[in-house]
């Protein structure tokens, strides 16, 4: 499918995303696309910075302006706990609140029920739990989870869905993915079909039967895009590697494919080559406020004594604000005092580095040559890490 | 004196900053002049963000830009224990290591050797101090001071003084007069008038003997400037608006005066009518981080639930950033959920009011209507916190 395909009807139905196939490479299962929303079009492959409770961590929606993040997420349960999706709806949804014009995805909560609330019940119903901030009991079901989706209004909901960990026992898994099937039936017929457009999620963990058994199952329900969940707890990267190149195919090849919660740099290169269109991580954020910064070198841990009176940018191939205008020695100053612009210039860097890798991917994409693009990338990371392993 | 004087002779002799005396109020004492420097002109009466350990904490220096922040602090003392001057030094001094092109002052780390360290003792010699940070010992002199601020080359400098509190015991304080006086010798033997230029301070509480007495005995030293010290430690605002307003006419005409550590609205558009230039205060910084905004209809305690749905802006006057962008409903969100956000946007607010402030104080004296600005301005902030005070 060539560039022209790009020309071709870009409207959105309404309620409804597209995805338009751009390219695909001829060495790989790499494709370069673009999804239309009601919020404008997002290049992919994208990385979606994580916006947990109504805000990406560190920086504004200047500053995501100014690093061209084409689309960010919203954590349901941190939002229906604080400040409440009614509070969100009242207030014109999320993007008016946060004062962020372009697209956005909200996840459905289901995966932070299992990994941040306390005393969570699982039923057919759905979940019950109590709140990591207050203990407040509060319930989410397929219905529910697609009603304060919808309150908040993102331009891609996801499904309710179980995420078992990927070394979950077998029998364990199927029962949970029929459930997750099931709640998926209940969250299309709660799912208004407008505003908001409601991807399906496939699990199954590392088993690849059960992968491909339920992608038949989930993409039997006709839905805008379509998702891999499941890939981001527990396992090794090589099996994640694997089993992301073994289930990406197995979802329809005119639609959008999400890899949720993925992943470091070369997680995003790699499974890219599998046919991945979007990602989302709290990786870049975290690490940012965490000192560990992602560069073209390799990482650098800036509060490390080496960078004390080191006088050059954290990467001198970088051109983000943090790297155009501060040493190393005073980013690590500002990290070692703790001083709250350290969080800023750290998280600036690097969402720049993994949304410039991203559009690094789109042109090799573009240009016929990932594969060999995707190989260099995982060599020349495998030396650099090796020769931090060595330095330290 | 017209604006006519300020085409004059704008150049800087090296390591001297100048003062240009623009216009002087007919019914104040109040001036507006402008600091050349060797980074360029500062309007005054001026405003002075404190960029404590190398960072105006909450905002970086493209927030300060496009506050157009003309000058900004830094705290020797601070800076001494962390990074370390020398260190400074070696990056290029501290406008190099910060990245903040336009004009910068530093303090001599006397007030906070006496209200932060542990373990303090005043000698003659200097002071010793621990410090606050991991109980290591230090010393300051005179001699040390201006060493530290020459090697981080701020466009001015401050004398090392004592700075007791203004209810202090008058003998104590006529002790401490005299040893401050034998230090600003010292001080003003060290300095090598290059690059930075030293101010005098004048102590003396609130006698206005001791004031007067210790104004002649500082002014007595021919510097570019001179401060006010000694006004921000534990006086009510009216002894403190009175104090000023005996001391700053005892202050040479045409050189700068500088208030320091003061501080409210009210108190800068009270001391300007005093004939105060420059001011420097952590009250907006601090207070923005603590949820308290300053605006046109008065203060803002942002996290007060009666926000949790106002859409409107916190000032509705206001043309920063933070108020075109955001919801009251949002920053209190933010607050609430201590987004790393709200630092930020609640800094912007404030210090654009301070900066907004001091921009209306200059207009209403170049347009010879101080008093009356004044005074009104006053009024309006007393029926403000009258009403505030009832709505508790």
């Amino acid at each position: 499918m060539g560039e022209a395909q790009g020309k071709g009807d870009t409207r959105v139905a309404p309620g409804l995303v597209r995805f338009e196939l751009l390219h695909e490479d001829p060495g790989s299962k790499a494709r370069r696309g673009r999804v239309h929303t009601p919020h404008g079009p997002i290049e992919t492959p994208i990385f979606m910075p994580v916006g947990t409770v109504g805000s990406v961590k560190g920086v504004g929606p200047d500053d995501l302006l100014t690093l061209d993040a084409q689309i960010i997420l919203g954590n349901t349960y941190h939002l229906m706990l604080r400040p409440g999706e009614a509070l969100v709806g009242e207030m014109g949804g999320l993007h008016r609140f946060i004062s962020w014009n372009r697209p956005m995805l909200t996840d459905s909560g289901g995966f932070q029920v299992f990994s941040l609330s306390e005393k969570r019940k699982i039923t057919e119903e759905g979940a019950a739990f109590q709140s990591h901030l207050d203990g407040s009991r509060h319930m989410l079901t397929p219905e529910r989870s697609i009603e304060i989706q919808e309150t908040l209004g993102a331009d891609i909901i996801m499904a309710f869905d179980e995420c078992p960990p990927a070394q979950s026992e077998r029998s364990y898994m199927e029962q949970s993915m029929a459930r997750t099937t099931r709640w998926l039936h209940r969250c299309a017929k709660a799912w208004s079909r407008e505003r908001s457009s409601l991807f399906g999620i496939v699990q199954g963990g590392l088993h690849e039967d059960l992968r491909k058994a339920h992608a038949e199952q989930v993409c039997s329900v006709d839905l805008p895009g379509y998702a891999l969940g499941g890939y981001s707890v527990g396992e090794t990267p090589e099996a994640m590697h694997a089993g992301v190149a073994y289930s990406a195919p197995l979802l329809p090849r005119d639609k959008p494919r999400y890899l949720m919660g993925v992943g470091t740099p070369v997680d995003l290169v790699t499974c890219v080559e599998a046919g991945v269109d979007m990602f989302d991580c709290v990786l870049p954020t975290r690490c940012a406020r965490n000192g560990l910064l992602f560069t073209s070198e390799g990482k650098v841990v800036i509060r490390n004594a080496v960078y004390a009176k080191d006088p050059r940018p954290v990467d001198p191939e970088c051109s983000c604000y943090t790297c155009r205008t501060f040493s190393r020695a005073y980013l690590r100053h500002l990290f070692v005092a703790q001083e709250i612009l350290a969080m800023r210039l750290n998280t600036l860097h690097n969402l720049h580095y993994f949304l410039g890798l991203m559009a690094q991917v789109r042109r090799a994409i573009s240009e016929g040559r990932y594969a060999a693009f995707a190989q260099a990338f995982r060599e020349r990371a495998a030396a650099q890490e090796a020769e931090r392993t060595r330095a330290r």
